[in-house]
C-alpha cells in the first residue's frame, strides 16, 4: 500500500458504555488537530448527524453491550459497527474504530473482512510495558478457548507486527503456569511442540523463547507473548488492577514531593498497562485496520485510539503485516 | 477436635527447586523457636538424617520437578511427598509441609486422603492483599481445566475458609473477562447461575457477587474469588510480576528517604502477594492440612509455611473446616 494522499477513518460513536454525545465530541475535538489529509467519518444514529461537522454515515441500529454477538450481528446489519466494518472492507475506509461489544466487532469483522495469509481467527493483541522493550500480547479477549493451531496463528502475527515495528527475529513466549515443556493444557502443550519446530526451520522469521510464567513477563524478554483470550484478558487486567493497589497504597501512605513524582510515573505506566484502552486493542489477522477501544472508553482513550488508527493507516501497516506473513518461509 | 497436646508437621525437605540440605537446615533452624508441644518431622532421603536432630522419617525415593505427576505417584511410593502424605491419613501427623512436584502433591493427596462433605477436588487457595481485607483466592494451580461443578465447590471451600477465619456470611466472586453474567466460557457461566440460585437459598452461608475482572479483585469487595487453576495461577504469579516491575521502576528512578519507606511499604506488600510461596498454599478440599509451599522457596518462605501449617493444626481447622460445609444448609 502506497502512502494514501487521504487517510480515512471510520468512527464508531454507538454502543459503547460512554454517550454517544461524549464520543463524538471527542472525534469533533480531536479532527481539526488531525493533518488535513486525515477524514474522520462519525458513524452513528442518524439523530446525532446535526451535533457534528463531521462526514456522517447514518446507520439506524445500535448493538448493544449486552447483545449476544452472534445473534446482534445477524439481525442488526444497519448497525454502526457492521456498517463500519463494511465500510471498511469496501475501502471507504482506511481503519475503523470502536468502543462497543467486542464479541461482535471480532465476529463481524471475521465474516466481513478477509483474513491474512494462514491465519484463521482474529485476535486482539495489546502492546505492553515491561523492564526493557514492549511486549505484544495476544490474543487479550477475542477468542475464550484455543487450540494449538490458534496459538501458533497467534504467534506468527505477534511476530509479523514485531517485525513491522523493527524488531529483527522477535522472541515469542507461551503464557504458562511454569517453564517446563509439559505444563499446562494439551494446546499450549501442542503450541509448545510445533513453535519450537517452526522457530528451528531454516528461515524462521521469530525464535521461540519457550513457556513464560505471568510473573516473569514483565522482565521484558520475550518479544511476543501468546495466550488464549481469556488467560490474555486476566493478565491485561489483572496488572491493571495491580497498578491500581500500589498507587492507591501510595497515596494513603506517602504525601511528599518524591511521592508527588512517583505518582506521576506510576500513573504513567499504569496507563500504558490500559493499552486495551489507551490507544486501544488492535485487532489483527484480518485485512483492515481495526482498533478495539474498551467500552467505558474516556474521551482521551478514544482519541488516542483514534490517533493509533490514523499512525497505522499512514504508514501502510497492512500491507507490511501481509508482507511479513507471506514472506516468512524462504 | 481438640487441641491436642503435641502438634506434629511434617516436613517433606525433598525434591523441590531448593536443595534438600537448604530446606533441612531452615527446619533445623525453625525447631527450637516452636512451642515445645510442636514436632517437625523431617521426611528425606536416608542419607540426609545424620546432618539433623529432629525427627527423622527415611523414605528412599524421591519425586522430582520434572516427574510426570501420576506416573510418579505410581512409581515412587516410597517417595518423601507419599510417605508424608500417608503419615497424614494415618494421624501420624498433624499437618504436612512441601516444596515438591504440584502435580502429584495434589494427585496423591486426593487419592490418599478423604474429601470434605461434598467437595470432589482439592484446589489449591491463597490469601492475597487488596485495598480492603484479603481475598481467597482458589485454584491456584491444583486443576488446569474446571467444570461448572468444580467452580461451584471451590466457592463453599471459599467460603467456609472465610468463615473459619470469621468472616460473617462471606461474599465470592467469580474470576471473568467481564461482569455480564453471559461472560466467559460455558463453565463460568454454569457456575455463575448456580451460585446465584445457591446464594439465594434460605440459610445460604455465602452471598454471591457476580463475575470480577482481574482489575476489580484487589479493591477488596469480595472475600473469595474462584478460578480455574490455570486463571487462578496467571492471575497470582502475573499480580507478583507486575509488584517487581513497580519495584523495579522505583529502584531505578528515585533514590531519597521517601523512596527508600516506599520501597519498604511495596516489598512487604510484594511478599504477601507471593502468598502462594510465603507463607504458601493450602491445598483445601482434603480432610488434612497440606500447604504447598513454591519450589524454589527460601529458607524464610518454607519457614513460613512451617509456621502456618503448626497454626491450622492447632486451631483444629479441619474441623471448623467440616463443620461449615456440613451445617452449609439449614
Amino acid at each position: 500500500m502506497q502512502r494514501r494522499p487521504e487517510i480515512r477513518v471510520g468512527i464508531d460513536i454507538m454502543g459503547s458504555d460512554s454517550s454517544p454525545e461524549l464520543l463524538l465530541q471527542a472525534a469533533n475535538a480531536l479532527a481539526p488537530t488531525l493533518p488535513s489529509s486525515v477524514k474522520l467519518v462519525a458513524i452513528g444514529h442518524p439523530r446525532l448527524q446535526p451535533t457534528t461537522r463531521l462526514p456522517y454515515q447514518s446507520a439506524s441500529e445500535t448493538i448493544e453491550m449486552d447483545d449476544s454477538p452472534l445473534s446482534a450481528i445477524r439481525r442488526k446489519k444497519d448497525s454502526s459497527l457492521c456498517v463500519g466494518l463494511r465500510m471498511l472492507r469496501e475501502k471507504e475506509l482506511d481503519a475503523f474504530v470502536s468502543a462497543g461489544n467486542t464479541g461482535a466487532l471480532v465476529s463481524y469483522a471475521k465474516m466481513s473482512l478477509s483474513m491474512l495469509p494462514g491465519i484463521m481467527r482474529p485476535a486482539l493483541l495489546a502492546l505492553l510495558p515491561t523492564k526493557k522493550k514492549p511486549v505484544a500480547v495476544l490474543d487479550v479477549g477475542a477468542n475464550l478457548q484455543c487450540k494449538s493451531g490458534h496459538l501458533i496463528q497467534f504467534a506468527q502475527i505477534g511476530a509479523a507486527y514485531q517485525l513491522a515495528r523493527g524488531i529483527k527475529t522477535p522472541s515469542v513466549g507461551l503464557l504458562n503456569i511454569g517453564s517446563e515443556a509439559l505444563k499446562g493444557t494439551s494446546e499450549l502443550r501442542g503450541a509448545y511442540h510445533e513453535l519450537s519446530r517452526l522457530s528451528q526451520e531454516r528461515g524462521a522469521f521469530f525464535s521461540f523463547a519457550g513457556n513464560i510464567e505471568g510473573k516473569s513477563v514483565f522482565d521484558g524478554n520475550v518479544d511476543v507473548l501468546v495466550t488464549d483470550g481469556f488467560s490474555g484478558n486476566v493478565f491485561l487486567k489483572t496488572a491493571e488492577g495491580l497498578a491500581n493497589l500500589i498507587l492507591d497504597r501510595i497515596n494513603e501512605n506517602f504525601s511528599g514531593e518524591e511521592a508527588l513524582h512517583m505518582r506521576g510515573h506510576l500513573q504513567d505506566l499504569q496507563r500504558h498497562l490500559h493499552y486495551a484502552e489507551y490507544p486501544g486493542a488492535l485487532l489483527c489477522g484480518v485485512k483492515g485496520i481495526v482498533i478495539k477501544c474498551h467500552g467505558y472508553s474516556s474521551p482521551e482513550a478514544f482519541s488516542s485510539g483514534i490517533c493509533e488508527a490514523v499512525r497505522l493507516a499512514d504508514e501502510g501497516f497492512i500491507q507490511i503485516l501481509q508482507d511479513k506473513l507471506v514472506k516468512k518461509k524462504p
